[in-house]
């Protein structure tokens, strides 16, 4: 049998992902993925004003949603919703619940909202389940980066499902994103809203251009990963009763590279 | 038809549940739930060492379970699993969730873990879905109280099932918890570990007697709630496509006494 995985590395993937792909969908069931989510968000890769303190380096709760291509989440270079700036700027999810609730129930682009529990350090792991469906196999994510003016990681419109087949694992490495909304440079910096608000920008280690700003490393070509997310599809012996971790090492911070 | 609301107020709910009362479900299916969680954490309602700055006073993520008599996650006057120990002091998950994984691989007694997203202020809701099971009628959970040094509120294995049928609404008042394993008085106390461990205990205006105690209101009989939760049975008809959140107020502070 072959194992199909995808790894997207340093890569913007969701620019390489045609538009209405999802439309080609012809799998016949919906399916269940794991989804793990690990934080490589260390002192050693990012010793630049690392957080130690009130808050240290930490990760919010993931919030996500499984959906079709009339739903997008966030977009790179496009302007964040009010529910993602609540989200990236103070990791408040309600009025991002409220907008993909909206989007389900008025043009049924959405099938179901997922959350796993925040990490409390920079490097640990969470997890949940996700359905896909599908009418609506593409998986968006945010995880807000803590401490952080309006920071986060994640997926935009991930498709799982490819042709007649659902993909049984899928490994994307994460990096920071600028939700547009907060002007700061740094973990730490103050609030300070944008006006007017600017799009989604990845923040790289040259750009913003600005040695103030905490992820500036002029000697780099490009960042580490500040975060890794992997989804693996359950097979139907392991749905129902009892969803299982696939053997994930007993503590958060044993980063894992493969789960398979 | 009957709508079958359970209001539980102000009392220990727990103890009223007789030991093995999930033995007798019978009802015939799963059953899905909307849960909906409200802090109630206001510097009006806790004037006292209300944390206004670093962090500010808020709620971790929800973490529950669905699962039998078999399993317990947390007990009043019982010592904290190590995973309850990580989860009220730093609000990490994990260890938690390999507990609770390990419960449903050897004995079965687990049906599902659920989560919610963290809250970023003492008056906001959040919300996520669970499922039960016939064999699996039992809800627990915890939500750590953020900063605090150990304290969290929740529910220990309250039953969803009432003889042949499930419960359409459940509301259960939530008051502060203490688990044990760290021994500072107030919201902002250093680390400071209980050797050896003490139990779950809750804590009353009166309890800890000390009036360092930040619920320490020697003019109150009672604490009012600082947290609720709703349950609310989702109809055939809402399950599948988008999840419906039940006419929820656009903005997370807005509390909300009922649903229905």
């Amino acid at each position: 049998k072959v194992l199909w995985t995808v790894l997207v590395t340093m890569l913007g993937y969701s620019s390489s992902l045609p538009v209405g792909e999802d439309a080609l969908c012809t799998a016949e069931e919906l399916a269940k993925y794991r989804i793990i989510f690990t934080g490589k968000w260390s002192q050693t890769a990012f010793p630049k004003q690392y957080p130690l303190y009130r808050p240290p380096a930490q990760w919010s709760s993931l919030l996500g949603v499984t959906h079709s291509s009339d739903y997008s989440m966030w977009k790179k270079n496009e302007y964040a919703s009010n529910g993602v700036r609540d989200f990236a700027e103070k990791g408040e999810a309600w009025a991002l619940m409220k907008e993909i609730e909206e989007a389900g129930e008025k043009i049924q682009s959405v099938h179901g909202i997922f959350s796993a529990p925040a990490i409390s350090s920079g490097t640990g792991q969470t997890s949940t389940e996700l359905e896909v469906h599908p009418r609506h196999p593409l998986v968006s994510f945010v995880v807000r980066i803590v401490p952080s003016p309006d920071w986060f990681v994640g997926i935009d419109s991930l498709n799982l499902c490819e042709g007649d087949h659902w993909m049984d694992e899928v490994s994307v490495d994460l990096f920071p994103y600028d939700a547009g909304t907060d002007s700061g440079f740094t973990f730490s910096s103050p609030n300070f809203a944008t006006i007017p608000q600017d799009t989604v920008t990845e923040i790289t280690c040259s750009s913003p251009s600005h040695p103030a700003n905490s992820f500036y490393y002029p000697k780099l070509k490009i960042l580490p990963p500040i975060a890794q997310v992997i989804m693996v599809k359950l097979k139907k012996s392991q749905l129902g009763l009892s969803a299982p971790f696939i053997n994930l090492p007993a503590k958060s911070n044993e980063i894992i590279d493969t789960v398979s």
